[in-house]
């Protein structure tokens, strides 16, 4: 781990804290907030708010390794020698992608057939996008660049091919949804294309031939990403996106289900909350 | 302990992480989700959530152990000579199988006498199953290796017992299941003939003679099994075999459930949870 400043330490170790605030207040809220959607949506709501709970456990951890990585000296923060652990992202998303999928799929109730077909066919692609990235984000030797960029690439075939599934199904869906619906289903099919993107980027940047040959060389593996600057950058642009796209999303899923609802009042609905 | 190599000790640590996110999300899909089935299958549901929240607690505190029986050195990750406690393995089946026999037989809906014979007879043969085992398990002297395998093949006699009780219990009640069901109890009986499987073929592997010489050559008692590989293969092996046993099957429980509720509208569902 390269050394960073006590400003550089502290902007990483605090927002991994306010990642551990935020999913924990969302997965409460999700929860909860089953009673004030009609029946059929509150699955959805479960969901959603299992994806922000299984976060939540991830960033407590992900912080706890950020401790024990770093220690104080000389007026700044040093590398111990236990390295960063990032495959607690990776234990993260292997739960929470196809979670998503099944939130996303659920809150728009298709009819049962084409859900089952759809979501069969997302959560496939998701696995493979996952277990394709991962022997490529662990090469850490300069020499096998092309090696990095093959798995990169296998990888992002089935990543665009659900970003692909995802936006043409939510336009398709947007006939036939509520007109007060209809706008926070765009928004939610922004939010994807936005918040997904940086997952490709990171990757890509932990991958350059400079980027290797640093890490190679100051056993700056576990970071995927060379230099004091990159290290911060990386974690708080992971952190940012994924309060974005799980809590913010999640968020997203209660008004829209919210907006469907029709046969919920609101007070019936804290009656059973 | 053998020594084990940066990746290889990550491997087993990470994959306890993964089973305690996994064991944890699970038992809170499984606790709220009872509104989502009708009454009578929610006690299903319940018990299935409590063998995965007891699963979750004890591959935190395996985790625990785990840390606190290797230290970094040299680049590689030597034994601390704290033992690592496999005890909580047999503490978590000692909890959790019986109650994996109530989860299935109260999915079934049998009749109340003979769901009460039923699990009678599953009851005592797992707490025997487990109690004969352990004798065996903690041998390690290679002059005792025949002891070993009696203990181990005593414990055999009620393992194959009870999954011949299952094994024919579901094929005789498909009959009279609703056909969405059918195929899912199709998929639960397949579910434990192989993951069960895994339990012996680790018993076994742990008491050849070579095994149990290395033990107690090496004070590897605690892994039950010789040589790094051993360690790592034997863990991640557990491990993965009980996400499919206890969350996996809880899904299926749940999915079981749901294809079974015909009165449950999941808005009355949600009242009760």
């Amino acid at each position: 781990m390269p050394d960073l400043s006590v400003v550089q330490y502290n902007a990483v170790d605090n927002i991994f804290s306010l990642t551990v605030a935020t999913m924990g207040a969302a997965a409460l809220f999700l929860f909860m907030a089953r009673g004030h959607v009609d029946p059929e949506y509150r699955p959805a709501l479960l969901v959603s708010g299992l994806v922000v709970a299984i976060a939540c456990y991830h960033y407590f951890m992900i912080r706890h390794s950020w401790h024990g990585a770093y220690a104080l000296a000389d007026g700044g923060y040093k590398g111990t020698g236990a390295a960063f652990n990032d495959f607690y992202r990776y234990a993260d998303w292997i739960l929470t992608v196809p979670l998503l999928m099944v939130e996303l799929v659920a809150v728009l109730r298709l009819h049962a057939s084409k859900a089952t077909s759809l979501l069969t066919r997302l959560v496939i692609a998701a696995a493979l996008m996952i277990a394709l990235g991962y022997p490529g984000e662990v090469i850490a030797d300069p020499a096998r660049w092309n090696e990095r960029r093959i798995w990169g690439g296998l990888s992002s075939i089935p990543f665009f091919y659900i970003l692909y599934v995802l936006w043409t199904e939510l336009t398709n869906s947007l006939e036939s949804q509520p007109p007060a619906a209809r706008k926070l289903l765009e928004i939610a099919r922004l939010v994807i294309l936005v918040t997904w993107a940086v997952y490709p980027i990171a990757f890509a940047l932990g991958g350059t031939p400079e980027a290797l040959a640093a890490k190679a060389g100051t056993a700056d593996a576990a970071a995927g990403i060379v230099g004091a600057k990159g290290v911060v950058g990386l974690q708080i642009g992971y952190a940012v996106a994924d309060i974005t796209a799980k809590a913010g999303f999640g968020v997203l899923i209660y008004l829209i289900a919210r907006a469907k609802s029709t046969k919920t009042s609101a007070s019936e609905a804290y009656a059973t909350a």
